[in-house]
């Protein structure tokens, strides 16, 4: 298992953690300069925030950084309430495939949806196991693209409290079992985001680790699960804060043969997002050091 | 597949649903008196509850309203920081045991806990493989007492946002296998209380239902996920105002040989706990008919 205590080469900012700096938006351009400074290897970045900057003027800007991305976030959202919006939904992925590949990263990250229109408060149908065929239908048009421009996609299992509105695939076992649907012979093409937030409850999690193997480990997010949760989407932890024993899940991983980035990927309303952007990249560091 | 259209013989309260009305505390011999007027035939009352009326008592008032029990809430919380306090959670479930027996009710709801402290905010370790082994054993020794005099358990597989908390126990293939384990036999002294809220998300339920079979099927409690959930704890939804296919899984159950109460369980300290409890009722009622 790799040693992170001495050094910060291993950590990635999922940029989304510093989306807010004082409770104001931070542009993108300005926090590539603060990881720069702070020699932050990698960022995963998000479509509207590359678009508030520019798709080439972010691209130039990371090449002149030497900034790499750990992932690109996020393509997914498959399942509509019809056709016409199932279509638009594999556009809209085509092109976050094509933006991922101009900013060289290394997959896609896919939060495949569920329930359409749940997120607005208003479910156009309740059929789960629907959602979960157009999400496999989805992805099966995406990957084939996708394979032809070279772009992995990396599929998300989230925690099971988003199951409704952010994505019907909620385990690893999951994913899995989709991976194997799709890509049988494990070509790299297709394979996980494993997001510790989101499966470190798992009993199965430590197996279906090692299912997956290398080929199918394709990014690595931490935060931490703090007690209480006193929100379903933005009240996680910094690393070391809450309960996710993330050095064994790593280790887990290691195992497996994962070697790439830890990405810190922390949503935050009430707290980390009303910070200074410069104290949590900071902070980032230190306990990506110590409790990562 | 039972026909609920057309009366509420199957319907049994969880007085956890209206443990308050109108915000105040509603005393547990008045919910029963409540139910015994609308014909409610069963309900699942909280340990608190009874004790604050008097064991005897409500064992009294149910024996004179005809009302019966379709379970008993509950015990459970088996890891603790030290010998001391595994001692006292394994006492404090013989009492729960004995109080069921005396209140006639078919089964003892394990709510298993997890993490000890967690519930206050302060864990006193965070491994979860520690906790899932504290809980086996824990439910291992009560079994041993429960089944000396005739209380079958029901393990209550807890959604994973509950996992820090209140149970490591998380899906129900995990629960199954711990009922294989324990009870290799399928004796009827183990088996699992399917929540719809816990589990709907699960890709896995229908088959894992299947599996468990009627022996272990002991109880089937239901209310609805809404979208948005503002809470991770009591925000449930009335039946029929969510996302979860009710009659879909209520189905799966009864193919599996289930034909016990559908309990209706709601937590919702923002909405049902607010209003008169005897609307409340009137409303569970109804839904019973109509959306489960």
């Amino acid at each position: 298992m790799r040693d992170f205590s001495a050094g910060h080469e291993a950590l990635s900012i999922n940029t989304a953690t510093v989306r807010k700096s004082l409770g104001q938006d931070w542009p993108l351009d300005q926090i590539i300069d603060a990881c720069a400074q702070r020699g932050i290897r990698a960022i995963s970045p998000w479509r509207d925030q590359v678009a508030a900057v520019g798709l080439s003027a972010v691209a130039q800007q990371l090449k002149g950084t030497g900034i790499t991305l750990s992932g690109y976030c996020r393509g997914g959202f498959f399942p509509a309430g019809d056709a016409a919006g199932r279509k638009a939904a594999l556009e809209d992925n085509r092109r976050a495939v094509d933006e991922a590949k101009t900013l060289g990263a290394p997959c896609l990250v896919l939060v495949v949806g569920s329930l359409p229109g749940a997120l607005a408060g208003a479910p156009l149908y309740t059929d789960i196991a629907r959602a979960r065929t157009e999400v496999r239908d989805g992805i099966a048009a995406t990957l084939e693209y996708a394979r032809s421009v070279g772009m992995p996609l990396a599929i998300e299992p989230l925690h099971p409290m988003q199951a409704a509105e952010r994505a019907c695939i909620n385990t690893m076992e999951q994913a899995l079992d989709l991976c194997d649907e799709l890509d049988p012979g494990c070509t790299g093409a297709l394979g996980l985001a494993v997001d510790a937030y989101h499966v470190w409850w798992d009993p199965k999690l430590q197996s279906q680790i090692a299912r997956a193997g290398a080929s199918r480990l394709l990014a690595w997010h931490v935060c931490d699960w703090l007690t209480p949760t006193r929100d379903l989407l933005n009240d996680r932890g910094m690393m070391g804060d809450g309960v996710i024993e993330l050095k064994k899940i790593r280790g887990w991983m290691e195992a497996a043969g994962y070697r790439g980035f830890a990405e810190v990927e922390i949503f935050s309303a009430q707290d980390w997002w009303l910070r200074d952007g410069a104290e949590v990249l900071d902070t980032c560091i230190a306990r990506h050091r110590s409790a990562v």
